[in-house]
């Protein structure tokens, strides 16, 4: 099968024009084909706060009510996507913008309250067009996806990015030899989050769970690394979770399924 | 060949959720190929107000600087495009939101100085890719195209929605029997601006230039129509100015050739 490299980078990579410029630099040298799944939460943020809207945060996800869906649905869909999206073309790629919404390529289902916890407008996937999405990947263009998703009855909700980028790359491994690169600012899962040079080389379910409960991992890299473990589950060939700068080095660490 | 229909929407219709489903209804309705091309400056005008941005228009242009590039992107290739997409998705039309950079769909140039007026980040068509739109309209798609376009070199560029809609209908005119319906808020160009029903069923060059000296034709139809006869002129097999309300009814100014 050909290869297919699904890259998941986070909002402050993506947000600040210096760093932004040397990703799209690094994303545009990967051989072969490719999808770009992108955040923004920093700038919706900003953008909020300029608005007088504030931003609730549970658990480091996002409370989406009816002003904030505004907000997600301009910065991640709009700003931050399009710029991405000229900025890749004036690099000779051939990128297309969506949302879950565009060619209904990922359906999700409004959340219900969790823990009551009411998320608002957010989304949990529950469908992929993989067979859509590789089909224009085939004819040369290269998506550029925002975490934002729709439920089938005229509503865009907001969606995790990381959970788009694991839904993405399960969704087109049928169809090619995915691998799946989350980007961000660290150079990999950290044995000591004060020290950058810890990096875990590879990690297992069972390194996992003992990582977890001694509390070297914790926070927002516990649903990362649960997306990539489901990932390679499904059929997803490697997973790595590596710094930006590192993007296409081989570096960070790798997760490994049961053997 | 086949029939195609790209309809162009202003702010307005769009801007409102009861006039926006309606648009929608009838959008779905229309038999055959179609693509959607829609504005959003009212919504622009409002969120740049909120912001503390003054809008400046000249000849009912936007004057688009660095922070209103920012505002347009976001509403029109985020706010307005998206619920337009999801809305369409969730009546089964397989809509796909697109700017000029998507699959470098529509490329254009930073105007240069007109008059003495920098009217900023604002581009004039250049190049449309009649070709892949052509593509992924055989394919079932429905473009849903913003007044947004890019210019090549990384740039996104404030395009009027008028000259996106006669551009884009010239673009498929190789491919498609294309008519171009403007829809706005009267139901056809007027002969009396406070006579609702003084619609003048059909318009020639010669009619134009003589309503345009005797001041029955001014402001921004001036520019509408200038696109209509050019587009007529690259193929295109009819122009029609209507009301949204009067969509698919045949009712409205019908812009006619020299013969």
């Amino acid at each position: 099968m050909e290869k297919l490299t699904v890259i998941k980078v986070g909002g402050k990579i993506v947000e600040e024009e210096d760093t932004l410029q040397r990703l799209l630099d690094d994303f545009t040298a990967i051989e072969g084909h490719k999808v770009l799944v992108h955040g923004g939460g920093r700038s919706a943020t900003k953008l909020a706060a300029r608005l007088g809207i504030e931003s609730q945060m549970v658990n480091g996800r996002r409370i989406t009510d009816a002003d904030m869906l505004q907000i997600v649905t301009m910065v991640y869909g709009g700003l931050v996507n399009k710029n991405i999206v000229a900025g890749l073309q004036a690099r000779g790629v051939n990128a297309l913008g969506l949302t879950g919404a565009d060619m209904d390529v990922i359906r999700s289902a409004k959340r219900p309250l969790k823990d009551g916890v009411d998320y608002g407008f957010v989304g949990d996937v529950r469908q992929v067009d993989g067979s859509r999405l590789s089909s224009l990947i085939r004819q040369g263009i290269v998506p550029v996806m925002a975490p934002l998703t729709h439920d089938g009855e005229g509503h865009i909700l907001n969606t995790n990015a990381d959970t788009i980028a694991g839904e993405t790359a399960k969704g087109l491994a049928p169809f090619f030899d995915v691998a799946l690169v989350f980007c961000f600012e660290k150079k990999g899962v950290l044995r000591d989050e004060n020290d950058e040079d810890s990096v875990i080389p590879t990690l297992t379910p069972e390194d996992f769970r003992r990582y977890v409960a001694d509390g070297t991992i914790q926070g927002g890299m516990i649903p990362k690394l649960e997306n990539s473990f489901e990932a390679l589950k499904a059929g997803v060939s490697q997973v790595v979770i590596t710094s930006a700068a590192a993007l296409g080095s081989g570096s960070g660490t790798r997760i490994l399924q049961y053997k």
